[in-house]
């Protein structure tokens, strides 16, 4: 309700800022009775973690995770897991000229309205980093998921600026910093990179996310529906600006005899739907699309105005992303992850006892990937 | 929670079905002492109200809404507010062949599947029908955000299948059916809607919402943001499959240097943020944008399977709207003024004392509309 | 979130004043599959009504419900089954003058300060006639629980002033308009009444309520513990001033080896705990106990104040319970339905899966009754 | 809602196990702009500290908080404060003959049941230690609510066992170890817990807790009354067995006449509302009484089942409190101190502009203390 709770029956509350002494989360619901050591979630984050590559931003941070508390003799007791990152390398000084000017397209203004004051060293809680906590909690959420139902949760880029990068393979995802689907096209997204680098400049991209092995049934209507709170979930990761379930802005020019998927004892026919209708779950693959816009903290220099409202020129010259779409991949699979668990538990809770009689048809994913 | 309650602090709570006696909803949390009757709610209820044009299903509704509770001597109490519509022309009969199938892109297996049952008269409760106390609630909504903070929300058809219909002027809007911004296109419009219901077919559209007059400050970072509480809200209305902020997917392939709007003392130079930046408002209009997806129940015969798992071929004989898009305007609208009234409330609750000594600075919208 | 709503799993959300044209709920998250019809409600909701002895309020209310929604074929379908009651007998000249002056002991005060302003008329909001809807929830709760664990809710009137009427027999209980368990000893309430009436005074009362067949493991500790939402539950009905679980304020003088149940193979010796343990259901019955303040509607004149501040004396005139206790055992079971339906559907989230593997014991209820 | 957060606009989320690496909490939506440092917590968490005399637990835990996140600068934020607390003297070998066996009266077998598994070691999630994240919390509460409110809270053990204390003098109360209000009794107090430790039992208490200074309109009725919320916070303290507002359960024997304050422009006469009436705040003290049974973990042998639900018998032999309402008074005030803050900022939310044009009245305690 006080805005950083993600969840209820599965609730994972963060706190921390960019530079404070320490970030981290509690996650309150998990099951008992799930084995859980650092080793499950220490992988996902390393997969997001900073510094690993040219591309992204240069701060070091080992983002070593604790378990604090949850776990007993390595399984879950149904208690709050708290986890917890100190932070290593901030380097607060590099902010020194923002604290009292705007950048552009950055959270600075609204925090400093909303709340009178603001933490600018490197975003505060606005910061990217902040998505480390959730890509913590996001890794219990799929070590269930995985375990309980067999739902597997993976993402890849499928746009760098002007450069679309069509699926591949999935084995090609985990080889190179992009999470690019088609290792080919890495050397092209790279000289990208190095060349607005030099610019000083950043860009956009477009992640997909698809989550297979979910169950039939999971969303709760009217309003608390699974691709509603999808939508949520990944409107809430910073710089994300677009979302769209299955066919997405596609479904504009759609006819409903197009975009309506047949149904066969067989399974589906096709996946228009993402995965989801009327809000709750087909047992399809969930296909979720992301639009993620360019960092806004860029070396070229930009007019804002400053505390007391004159006008400035400010440059931000601390290290970032100059796309934070390209660590955004593990991000979006591990929202994913949180709001498929979410609604596993509220199902259980409404409908442990229902049986239609029907056993779920197959998802026929399209031929091709996602 | 459990999934039929619409924001926590003003908490809309609806029930209903399509075929059922009634449908309405439990307003909780208005303010007090704001004068509302039924004149304020029911003029929103007549631009959503079916059967109004050849276009849109042709069921009679008058969709009176009838107040219970909350009002007292003609002003808000604080107490709950409960409204009623009765539902007048309901014929189930027309459903009859659909109680043991389920048509493709509908909700009829989800729902099945879900639950264990279903009603399957219109939709039952998946019924598009269900937007109604929605709007009813975000008409209270609205009053209270003009009246308080001279909050103005207000929308358009964009796009039709493949007939994009540019922005022309907002007086437009309210003299077609299809709440489209440029009368000149209406007829193109009514040709293609014509040619579409001979087919027997649906399609889908894009609708723009905006709201100017936003107080800055708005939005609880990091996941009760502003803009992830608005793409929830959106993406929980009836057959809407992606949502964009701002720039949305256009931000894919933009630079930095063009996404973030600069700020000068007479204000933002551009809206590329769509009014949020870090979750929190800017005091910029707010800018959505939404993709529906065509009506899932058409009159073309389609494979589909029945409640044993047999093949079966469907066709929808009931009426429907051949393009729901068409009445979705004044729904976004509606589920605009709900988000936005929630976090007007929870951002007097946290931060009513603030006062940063920065004077909101002007949105400048880029020239042309939205 | 704003007040209205009791429970998130199985959320009851009522509306209405005691003079307005209805009063009703919703009830969302009731689980799919149960057969539910008027009977199954009114039953519940006669035993609350007032009207029935002349030592209740002699305003006359059939309270008949009307199911508008969330059943269909005579089965739950797991969306808001919303109840609607209209009022009837309704005299609002009753209350005239109370409409500038504040009750003593009565919500009056409070309700004019946080609002600024209130509906007089037999109490507005705050009247026990707002009970009804959720004794009406309530029977819907009990269903549940009686049919798919074998709960058993029941209850009894302990004490009317200094009148304790110790447990006799349960079939005592609804032979006799004050719900005690004695049938002997309804003649001397009976005259202590009619004194009280004709001194135009009221009186308190002690309520026991007890269920039994309740599931172990029910709870979720810390804060949702089940005897805090016992105790939140039972401090929410009108003019409630105590809770006490098990032992209650008698475990101030107890020793820990008097408190503490023992635990044998056969089940537990003594249920001090009151069938909590840890916030935790034990399987014993769950054992509760309040106190109600007399009503604060006395026709004895008072000192109060008007709404500009100045000295009154007022008298109130209006049809009033002269002992609310009198009425307050089918509310109060209604209240021990919903937190128990409420933490059987949180429990099935978390814990669906859990098997300790060790059998239940069996709980031993003291000799006597509660 | 997975059971482990208090509270809603500000809410507490606590973590950890008695004998895990840590405890803490994370407290979500405390308002920016308010002074914070570790010299503002630590002062209550001592006075909660263990080991700090013979009639406590001996375990030696300096409790040193520190502070992770939402300051900055020496000032709240506005976003999320995440407490740590290190433990330091677990010694859990004492719990080795617990692993197996469930102690009488104890959270342990509810535990086993429930999860399925359980952290024996000092109670685990369960032990009293874990009321010291929300001690923490309740001093950040409690500084807010004096610094914009002017509000006090104060508690104090008014019986112990068959020895009751009446109040005596505030000052007195921080001057021995059982938070006594009259420093003459204690003499006696250690007397009786020398005697009783010499027994190896235990023994229950009643305290007092008053806030006043209170604003009056806190409360949201019907069911987020304030009176409703202080019973839940109180109940959810680690072995409270009942609660009382005001007269408590002294108002069965009460009339009407007696109990309704009666209200004068001077101010209220008498105060046998506790402070609330039609569960808003009134403006008068808020006054609660907490019985608390003695403790489970006693030296004495007992009766019990283990794991394969096999008679034994059991005997604590850890470092417990014989009388854990000795420690209590602290931990109630906290409780107090969440449930005002939590309405404080709720009534924001939904009354800011609220003017009744009626100044609140003047809340006269009744000669005596509470």
């Amino acid at each position: 309700m006080a805005g950083n709770t993600l969840g209820r029956l599965f609730a994972v509350t963060t706190f921390g800022e960019s530079h404070g002494p320490a970030i981290g989360c509690v996650i309150d619901g998990c099951p008992p009775g799930m084995a859980l050591d650092v080793g499950d979630i220490q992988p996902d984050l390393d997969r997001r973690r900073p510094g690993t590559s040219r591309h992204v931003t240069q701060r070091q941070e080992a983002d070593a995770v604790e378990i604090l508390s949850g776990v007993f003799e390595g399984v879950t007791t149904g208690t709050p897991i708290a986890l917890l990152i100190r932070n290593q390398d901030a380097r607060s000084k590099d902010y020194g000229n923002l604290a009292d000017t705007f950048r552009p397209g950055h959270a600075d203004y609204s925090y400093f309205q909303k709340y009178g004051l603001r933490d600018h060293r490197g975003g505060g809680r606005s910061s990217a980093r902040l998505t480390a906590p959730l890509v913590a909690a996001g890794a219990v959420a799929r070590k269930w998921l995985a375990e309980r139902h067999g739902v597997r949760i993976r993402g890849y880029l499928s746009q760098l600026g002007d450069i679309a990068v069509p699926f591949g393979r999935w084995e090609d995802v985990h080889q190179n910093p992009f999470f690019a689907a088609d290792i080919d096209r890495v050397p092209e997204l790279e000289a990208y990179m190095d060349a607005l680098r030099r610019e000083g400049d950043s860009i956009g991209a477009r992640i997909e996310v698809e989550a297979s092995g979910v169950p039939v049934g999971l969303g709760a209507p009217l309003y608390d529906r699974l691709d509603a709170d999808i939508a949520h979930a990944m409107m809430a990761i910073n710089a994300v600006r677009g979302v769209e379930i299955g066919a997405g802005f596609g479904a504009v020019t759609q006819k409903g005899s197009v975009h309506g998927d047949e149904l066969t004892p067989a399974g589906f026919v096709g996946n228009e739907a993402g995965g989801v209708l009327g809000g709750i779950s087909t047992g399809q693959d969930i296909r979720v699309s992301l639009a993620i816009k360019p960092t806004s903290s860029i070396r070229i220099e930009r007019r804002s105005i400053d505390r007391q409202g004159h006008p400035q020129h400010v440059q931000t010259l601390g290290r970032h992303d100059p796309c934070v779409g390209i660590r955004a991949t593990p991000i979006a699979e591990a929202m994913l992850a949180l709001v498929l668990i979410e609604h596993c538990l509220l199902h259980r809770a409404q409908c442990v006892d229902v049986d239609s009689g029907l056993a779920p048809i197959a998802a026929q994913a399209p031929a091709g990937a996602v």
